[in-house]
């Protein structure tokens, strides 16, 4: 089946580096779904303002492309010989290494590309669609939306497998708000974005090295923090790289 | 994006009437997910066992090609100049009439025919899955399959838009499992599928004529029905039409 892309998502997420690994419901991350001109039809919207969360199936667009760095520890898996796919990844967030089934993970290195996020619809804006928790990079292509449906899509009681016990993994944050308003400036929307992220773990693969700088860029700006060995990330600066994209 | 088949689903639905319009929990409804054979390999599924429901990712095989009259009352508004694919449909469960916007819908008829089932993982059998719940025909192409995580994917109290009115909608069969079994030697397995695919009323459309007699065919067997007004069914005869394929 060939798919065409009907919309792109547009967000802060310039950068892969801080993309939450899973749509949460809690995220404050706003992205804009900006159709396509063939698609960009009103009426293809009527009554979706019925539903407060919706399906975006999504395209890994540089899963393949080797630029995701973030996620080589999830990659090191050589396809083996006859396979253009690997039967097993390395999650990052059980260490990088212990391997798991692909089709036990949501890993981008699948034999289909496609991912899938359930996002709280905030409102509709001049035709777009402005929702929250999509854990997608700026620019990412979407093939398809659809209403979520508690009846049929919500299993509050599911077991979540190796997922469970990695769940609630959170860094803890050694700035607040205000702290990033008043000393590096950033607007009060984004500081709490980049709040959200750092306690997500933006570091690429697992790594545990306290004196290591990072970089994350979000919304035009770059954070550089540590974390130390108690999981707490200090940010050291917070400064402006480009315009805002939020 | 080009996507490829990973597996098919084989199930009882060999007749696109009678396939329950959304996945629920409650189904009875066994279908097997049988992996082609470049991705027939456990390493890929390991760790699969941990999770109870699982998402397919699975294409409407049959949305374009003209056969799927059951939905024809869907599909009614034309495709307006310059589009090929329309933005409104008429969903059948709000009687045909009324026309809500395609992305606020599960309709088959999306500018991707991708769709998008919750099922309940209920066993890994020599390297296939069997779920149960995938409202899917059998012979559909999968795409991908991915864990359900309830805590991205859960979210109990969403709205349902339109849907919402007409989610605990159900016929009422006057037969009980023992009089398919009794009367027409229907093996008790296929009878409770049978009953259950019924209350869901697998009419084509929006039909009201307590005279015309309705045909639909499961796991091998033709079962032919009226529906009263007072939406009950009321079975006519059920007989073998083909082999076994469930």
């Amino acid at each position: 089946m060939k798919l065409k892309v009907i919309a792109y998502a547009r967000n802060g997420h310039t950068d892969k580096f801080g993309i939450p690994r899973q749509s949460r419901e809690e995220s404050p991350i706003l992205t804009r779904i900006v159709f396509e001109s063939e698609y960009n039809v009103r009426e293809a919207l009527r009554g979706i303002e019925g539903y407060s969360y919706l399906w975006l199936i999504w395209g890994f667009s540089e899963a393949h492309s080797g630029l995701l760095t973030a996620d080589a520890v999830e990659s090191q898996t050589e396809p083996a010989a006859g396979l253009t796919w690997s039967p097993t990844v390395r999650p990052p967030r059980l260490g990088g290494n212990k391997r798991m089934g692909v089709f036990a993970t949501r890993s981008p290195f699948r034999p289909n590309p496609i991912g899938l996020s359930s996002v709280r619809l905030l409102k509709i804006d001049e035709g777009e669609l402005i929702v929250s928790g999509a854990d997608v990079l700026d620019g990412t292509p979407i093939y398809d939306i659809k209403p979520y449906l508690s009846f049929s899509d919500s299993h509050p009681e599911a077991k979540n497998g190796f997922a469970e016990e990695t769940k609630d993994y959170q860094l803890e944050v050694l700035s607040v708000k205000e702290s990033l308003s008043k000393e590096w400036n950033v607007p009060e929307r984004v500081a709490e974005d980049i709040l959200y992220i750092l306690r997500q773990d933006p570091r690429p693969g697992y790594q545990d090295d306290p004196e290591r700088v990072y970089k994350m860029d979000y919304g035009g700006w770059r954070v550089e923090f540590k974390v130390n060995l108690k999981s707490q990330i200090y940010i050291q600066s917070i400064y402006k790289v480009n315009r805002d994209t939020i």
